[in-house]
């Protein structure tokens, strides 16, 4: 059987190396390719993609793992073996589900979607997007119609990115968060806004650059396995646990932008990094699912990132860096700054306190279009209820509305929930942490993470793939993902700064 | 047999998509890679070129070759398609010759190798390095076992950058040139050395960048399909003839570094980006061969930017942009200061009258390692020791000497003669092209290169990799690589120069 397992992680790290590859090149097209290069990387990332799934969806690898189920049943399920069996398994029997056409057809219908949508959001013209969107869907249903019939439709897309999740579990749990968020944000409402004017002037960029730099070393952000580009839309990617890189982008009249997105991207990084050796290769690197991924990225970002011990530390030094702008600022009064609470059109700019409400929004819609309960053509009537509803606020158009994100128009449908999920346990994480390590505000305050590096290593990033992302939660924190750590943190956090 | 060659077609898209990724991945690895990546890039570059081999030596492809030749046959000789059918058959026997595991063995050697060197280099540190040497050197010899025997065993490398060129041809050319070179270069030593001492002050970094981007924007660099980036060793690769990229570096003392390799570079660029749609995806793109190549590079580089009138045209704005440095340097010094000849230590600094010599005792060192009579440990005296044979100077460090090129570092061997031969080529099209265009002078002069730029479009560019070097050379310029109008251009030159 050893020497079946040998072959079949020489089939995986072929697939693993393929796709690294294909990862370069993306990041290649997102941050440094020409334009004229465009054309000739399509061909490259299709002919790429095409060779990885044709091993992926091999009989070979099917065969191999037909014979290695019944061994990997006697090993310790948790083993790297048994896991890696599993997974594979996993991936292999939702691969060789869906036919080759669609794949095909969803690659034309998404990247003319993509354009498509580039021209619609700028136009803030949703009737010229919709026959793109039509298409997107309609494909949706027929990759359900691929697999056997779930509790929910929507669980064959959710599972693509949260394996094992139900959609039954989701809205239970958004269930339970809703009412309560829109309940602090009322309470907000009522109370005197704080100011983040001093956000809002000219900084410059090269300085703005270090000082981010400057953050995430002291993170941990090794720079020997990484660096940083800039790029329009951050966002992280890696080649091996050595080589993981970031993306962030510096507003020049905006200092939230390129602060929180560089620790948000540290995050996602400083979990690929933790990615053992002994997981690498065979396809079990990377994270558990996207919202464990979100987890660590929203915690860097916003519980340690947007917190006052955080700032007790790095607020002197930035001050210096910026004397003319904040120099008459006092912490307590820039703390709340970046805290600031706002109902607002735009989700990647929210505040901890409405993002969630953001994503909810999005979810109904996708749910309601996969039981064929909503039409495209009332997409922007619907989203436009929505936001008042939730947030009591309306876009004025649709490119603040419905044509914002790109997700939908990429494919991915059964992504969104990932967002709050990752903020949700986020928040769960931090309590577990807060009582492993109980002079953790002290440490951040003294500008000292490889406590909490170091936990999150062997807790989380040293599972790479292995576990599935409740059993992971359940592991580390007792309880599958649950709304009330994050509800306890948002009334506590906000209930301080505006004094409820 | 339209069928067949469509499937033929099929084929080289699929080879020429892997090669272009694993390109970009070497591109990546030369520019912004963390050193921490090196291991996990081994592995892909290693996957990509393997498949890449596969397809190149698959009994599908040469069954298609078989079934094809004689339907080339039929077609007129220098049409694109009976090109086709012979430039790929004769890549399909050499690949078919070569195990795949030596090809993924090569790939993994070499990416260490070229990483060891880098940190050899800056420690100046050559038995640090010597072990890959010797894995790089015995990987030569087995590469040599597969072929059939040659004239010397040398002959089979060389084909790899010149197909069709001998070792013999190779000798007998510099035997032709080395006397003349080193007569020339005593001449010159008789007589008062010119100033250069200008050259080497301070220059803003970024003031000698911009200047660089300005010269080979006016030559014709499409940036819209094409970058620069900063490199170690400066190259050029390319994706696509859409997507031709170009690397510099910038020495703050010392001018010449920037301004030449920047024109350098673009010179092998143009020749990328001038390759036709109809040759892409077919293996039929970029260029005849290296000294082909090179024969553009140092066109840009020495024919037109190290030339009287091009410095007509450009030094006054060198002139504004570093006045404190240059603004009391008159232009005529400032050309002969820029064309100083003098044995020197590095290659990429050498002058035009030197260079050569560089090049002969590096192809004298490969042929001694290929026939087995010089051992890896003695290559820095041997190195040295030819030095002061041939130009007089002796390396202090082998920072300077034996480690200062990256080529045998990455697996290059075989390669270093076609330098040689470029600079050759390069003066036999010249005296072509300024019998061709009589006012090319004037034109350049004013700063125009368009009808310089498109006779080597028509004559060069655009039958990419159609034609073997001495072919096209000899249908360029009526004769095979010779060396006497590169005697002539440098006696012309050097001896007003030097008043000889």
């Amino acid at each position: 059987m050893n020497q079946k397992l040998a072959q079949l992680k020489t089939i995986l790290a072929e697939i693993s190396d393929i796709k690294g590859a294909a990862d370069l090149l993306s990041w290649d097209q997102q941050t440094y390719m020409p334009p004229g290069g465009a054309e000739a990387r399509g061909n490259q990332l299709g002919t790429l993609q095409r060779l990885a799934h044709e091993r992926q969806t091999s009989s070979e690898l099917g065969n191999l793992l037909t014979e290695l189920k019944p061994f990997a049943a006697t090993l310790d399920p948790d083993s790297d073996d048994a896991r890696l069996v599993k997974v594979v398994a996993r991936d292999y029997e939702k691969a060789t589900r869906v036919p080759s056409e669609w794949v095909v057809e969803f690659a034309q219908v998404t990247t003319l979607a993509q354009q498509a949508w580039m021209e619609a959001r700028a136009k803030s013209d949703f009737p010229m997007f919709s026959p793109h969107l039509e298409k997107i869907v309609e494909l949706g249903h027929r990759y359900i119609s691929f697999f056997p019939k779930a509790d929910h439709p929507y669980d064959i897309l959710l599972d693509n990115f949260e394996p094992g999740m139900k959609t039954a579990d989701v809205k239970a749990i958004f269930d339970a968060l809703r009412p309560k968020q829109v309940e602090l944000i009322k309470a907000i409402a009522q109370k005197p806004q704080v100011d983040d004017s001093f956000l809002h002037q000219a900084f410059d960029e090269k300085k703005q650059w270090d000082f981010g730099v400057d953050i995430i070393t002291k993170f941990g952000y090794d720079w020997n396995c990484g660096r940083q580009d800039k790029a329009a839309h951050p966002f992280t990617t890696g080649f091996s646990n050595h080589d993981v890189r970031i993306t962030t982008r510096v507003a020049p009249n905006f200092l939230n932008s390129m602060i929180f997105s560089t620790m948000h991207e540290c995050g996602h990084a400083l979990y690929g990094l933790g990615s053992p050796d002994a997981l690498e290769r065979i396809t079990l690197d990377g994270g558990a699912s996207l919202a464990v991924h979100e987890s660590q990225s929203r915690m860097w970002e916003n519980l340690v990132g947007r917190s006052l011990p955080f700032w007790e530390h790095f607020y002197p030094r930035l001050q210096e860096t910026f004397p003319s702008q904040l120099g008459n600022v006092p912490l307590e009064k820039f703390y709340q700054g970046i805290n600031k609470v706002q109902p607002s059109l735009i989700r990647v700019e929210a505040d901890e306190a409405t993002y969630n409400l953001h994503i909810m929004l999005r979810l109904e819609i996708e749910i309601a279009l996969m039981e064929s309960k909503l039409a495209i053509k009332d997409l922007p009537e619907v989203w436009n209820t929505k936001m008042q509803e939730y947030l009591g606020v309306v876009p004025p158009d649709d490119a603040r509305g419905v044509l914002q994100d790109i997700h939908w128009f990429s494919g991915y449908m059964g992504y969104f929930s990932t967002y709050a999920l990752g903020n949700l346990v986020s928040a769960q994480l931090w309590e577990v942490i807060n009582r492993a390590i109980p002079d953790l505000p002290e440490q951040i305050r003294q500008g000292k993470f490889d406590a909490l590096l170091g936990w999150l290593r062997e807790k989380i990033h040293r599972h790479g793939r292995k576990f599935e992302p409740q059993e992971l939660v359940q592991k580390v924190t007792g309880s599958k993902i649950d709304a009330a750590p994050y509800l306890r943190y948002l009334n506590q956090k906000f209930g301080q700064i505006y004094g409820l």
